[in-house]
């Protein structure tokens, strides 16, 4: 393992294995048929303290960092990726209003950050991450923002309760703004029809004159993009666990059908087109899981983390596929059937090119990354 | 297009796309969700003559040949692959039946196969589609054989009522026979649950003492893997059609997506990164219609067609794969969605590398057919 | 083989191999190695009438289309892709003589097409080849054209001796001129050191004010950049042929290795990573192939064959390449040799991404083609 | 950067990078052409004391750990792979008496470790890196041990002056033995012809009777398989360095050109195919330098490095060759070309596949770590 862990940060990990061992690995495929988690184990993961894992003590959290976090969420989505997915939207979320909130604000909310789920929401219907075409809005009356639009593809859309919303404050800019269901005005939506990470809603919410407090705007005026993106290059180190744990998870099953299944005598281990397979998703699984923990350890340092964190979403969103591609190949028939579990590792995989940012716009952010670190 | 038509062909191939624009393009996604064909398409299709499509006319068929035949799968899949995949197993069995079994076989059995589905077995539980492993097995009693066994992954299995059957003689050796699902001590046993390809079954069959006549030994004693191959050979034609086609369904469906989808105020398809991914689809497209037209032509010319047939299913069945995943990555978020028609040309093209002979057999059997090529 | 050959086009190819085989294939790695074709290999080939091969019996040509010329092409690159590679620098700047040209300049010229080598020349040393950069440029004096300016990245330049020129007619506007080395002003510059294709010489020229009459405007005013994607079109169905013929002899080379070098006591022809790499160069010759087979009949047919040329070239030049490289790896250390003749035919096949227009630029037009035809 | 140096190793690398700045960099084309060191550049290396960086200081050496020489090869790589190169070739061989050898040997051999050149041998003309069919051999005669047979690829052949050379003593048993280039009886043969990593010579030797005393054996009879096994460890760790050198050297060409070329008025670094290049360009160089530190710190931690450093080399291997050849591409016809610093480095990580184990086993190597690591 390429981290060192802390003394704490090694219990933690001993604690999520057997956790998800225990509670979430046998239920892996039942997430996926059912598409939800069921009500205990969610409720479960509430009192085991999932949910404020890197809150700060001081919020009832555990105060743990980057690198643990995105630990917990790899050992949990080497049993299944949509939970590791929820936590992921969970934690992006929790983090911009750690850093970005009013004190009075992160008083009121981050505490209730250990049961209820947060959400972040950027995308509109229309003109997709593109601010421009954006119509969801925030305008001041009085000492009262006053919000309306609908926004859409929210991971944990229908199942957080609390959101850090984006929305027009003028033609050109956006600005961050935090509602809870309760509000009036606040309307859950529809759950997008997505083909895989079933345990994960991604829906929409409508705001029909959601009126908030000054101090539920999030930064400043204006701040909605960067804020954005800041919870972007936090949920693409997560998104990169995300990847390494299902990359895993194929490599587990690939290995332990090819030890036991038998071709004229021999186990399939020792045919060299499987061999072949096991490395490939082998190497991919360390490739992925050395970027995300790579972009932890720059984030824990306070470097910047933001083209490698890319790096372990844009390439472990593709190797993770490829990998789980090669694990069902290994399994042949039985790979192709719904009674096994390699099948939806793939169509879970598959989110990771589409969400948080597509694929496309990643490789240029890299490369914009890459250009400007060597011009300093 | 590369084949030069005859009229009668292109007389077919306008019925077909007719036929498929309006009874099957409709009912894409349905078949899929349904895991079945609708009963009354399934009339259309016997009545409409598709059955019996390359069955010499004396035998109540249209007499075409592959090129007319695979260009007919090619125009279905373009619709929905599994029609096309039914179609295959079905068209590669009678032309088995029309090869190798006796005139009196050929005359009670053929004129059924215009509205009777016919299945090709070989495969076996244990070992796969390895023939020492196997056990079902056919005993000469007096001038009957008794037939035994379990056999699996049959395509059409359930659906087909007469079936070719690849059974042990000897224990080196395995001959092919004709059953009818009639016939007493026949059972169909469980459909598999596969992801793809939903409204074909795949399935199994016990056979328990079921007696035949002398006659329903196709071919010779020992033909067995001739025969097995032979089929083969014929269906790794269709299954290049198939592939084409599903790779020219993820083409539309992608290009229309692009033209009418806007970035910023212009259509995505001025995008680099879809323009590209749009060249893929298509040269894609290009090679797999070119692979298994020539093996068509080669077959109708009386050539070796082994090789390119076998170059049309191992080159087609990734190819589609990747063109369908690359169509996904266009339509982005729509592309995940199960409301949208993509995401299931993945699961239907990811069939082809495991159907009829695993992507790593054709491998090593094309590399020994280039070889024995450079001998002669 | 895809095509049909008509009987004079059997009698070519078997007079083309018998040609290649004697006094091309002993000396590939020379022609490498020394840079340059031996002088009497040069007089052989025009002897033998190759640089008039598609060239119409009224001007002293063998008047073959473009399947024969393709094949020839593909004839001559099995052996060696250099010489491959001038003649289709001659064949596609012959060929927009033929369609533009005045009959007075054709008359002239045409018949010199029979043992001088022609040259086409768009690029310039800024601009790659973005027209709006250019600066060559041809201005009207009485009736004589005035003809300055420095061109680059000329296939055959230097050793041609006649050239198509694009040149800037007004700012916006080039126009092609037909000039020869013999005209006072002209001169050629120095050779590309390039790393492969190495008997080809890509150059520069330098026109000084060199004055040519009025019929050596090829086409009209302004029809510069037509003419130049008319040359670029023909060029790509050969350079498909090129590609097609450095992946045979890859396949060649890598087949023949493998069946006499033994790991073990058993010719590494039955390791499987080995027949999976000779099975990838089959198929990927086998596609390559196919389309520039494909569009020199529907060229031939007069059909619009843009689309697939530029597929023939972009999809074959990569494939080519990889397959050159899969052949080394089969060959392992003896593949790393400099006297093992593997090596070559990566550098060689490495041109066609670059040559001819820019893999890159391409991707773009085939989208174009593929969302054009769907619209009409 | 993944790995946190110690104040000595940031003194070193930092002298490192001068050095290399200075002294390696401007002459990287010249070596690769000369296809030598410059005698000045050899000196320089020598006295700077590159040749005793992991010596343990007591043999007059620097002391530095695996982590120290693995950054130091990367950081020569990136300026020359052929440097880093042959130093990986020595450091291997240094490594093995270091941990095998008697402590008369380790006295008498490793000081002059610091200026004399060590290459290590194991295979042989017949049979590649199979150890059945080789013929070389030590026969024990008194207290000596006499030595015949020639072997070939030997990194550093012919430069080195000191070899580890594995020899038969019976029929299925290895043993590896020191000889030095002084003793009678040792002959050089003849260099091998590659294509690049141009400065190293690969060469091969010849025993003829030579004559050791038993201290020359190295570990135990029978051990030098374990032996070789053990330099390929080492070596892949610093092979992975020199695949990730490559990369970013070709990384660092394709961002500078890509900044100042222009395409019809801006920097093509704007364009989507450009940058997409450079991302994955810039993904390969990151995974590759993570593996390599991954495995040195491993080493350095006393845990079982085999399988991430055969990752190193075998995924470094291969994305080094893909990243230097996006980088051709990006400089287009510049890249093509012998004149500008790209194309070379596509033939010297070529080498990577092939050297100090073919990937094809490695590949099988890393499969069967995987499985190991399961069944602990």
């Amino acid at each position: 393992m390429s981290i060192e862990l802390t003394q704490p940060q090694v219990m933690l990990h001993q604690m999520v294995t057997d956790f998800a061992d225990k509670k979430v690995k046998p239920i892996d495929m039942l997430i996926d048929k059912e598409r939800d988690f069921p009500e205990e184990l969610w409720k479960d993961i509430v009192n085991t303290g999932f949910l404020g894992l890197s809150l700060p003590e001081e919020y009832g959290g555990a105060g743990f960092d980057a690198i643990a976090s995105s630990q917990t969420i790899y050992d949990l989505a080497v049993r299944n990726a949509s939970i590791a997915f929820t936590l992921e939207g969970h934690y992006k979320t929790v983090d911009q209003v750690l850093k970005y909130a009013t004190p009075e604000l992160k008083e009121k909310y981050l505490p209730q950050a250990t049961h209820r789920i947060f959400g972040f929401s950027s995308t509109e219907p229309q003109g997709g991450s593109n601010v421009m075409g954006h119509t969801a809005n925030a305008v001041k009356e009085g000492d009262k923002w006053v919000l309306n639009g609908n926004k859409t593809m929210i991971t944990n859309g229908g199942l957080a309760e609390v959101y850090c919303v984006l929305l027009k404050t003028s033609p050109n800019e956006l600005s961050c703004f935090l509602v809870d269901e309760d509000m009036p005005g606040f309307k859950h939506g529809k759950r997008e029809e997505f083909i895989g990470m079933n345990g994960t809603p991604v829906g929409e919410i409508f705001l029909e004159n959601v009126m908030v407090s000054e101090d539920h705007l999030l930064g400043k005026i204006g701040q909605g993009v960067e804020i954005g993106d800041n919870a972007h290059y936090d949920a693409r180190i997560l998104m990169g666990a995300i990847a390494a744990g299902i990359t895993e998870h194929a490599l587990t099953i690939a290995v332990n059908y090819a030890k036991q299944r038998e071709a004229i005598d021999t186990p399939i281990i020792q045919l060299h087109s499987i061999q072949t397979k096991i490395t490939e998703i082998a190497i991919a699984k360390e490739n992925v899981q050395l970027l995300y923990q790579e972009a932890a350890k720059l984030k824990v340092a306070g470097k910047s983390y933001a083209k490698v964190a890319t790096m372990a979403k844009s390439y472990g969103g593709r190797a993770s596929v490829t990998a789980a591609d090669h694990a069902l190949q290994v399994l042949g028939g039985y790979g192709y059937s719904r009674e096994y579990p390699v099948e939806h590792l793939i169509r879970d995989a598959r989110a990771l090119q589409i969400a948080e940012g597509s694929l496309e716009k990643m490789m240029i952010e890299i490369s914009k990354e890459v250009v400007n670190e060597r011009e300093e």
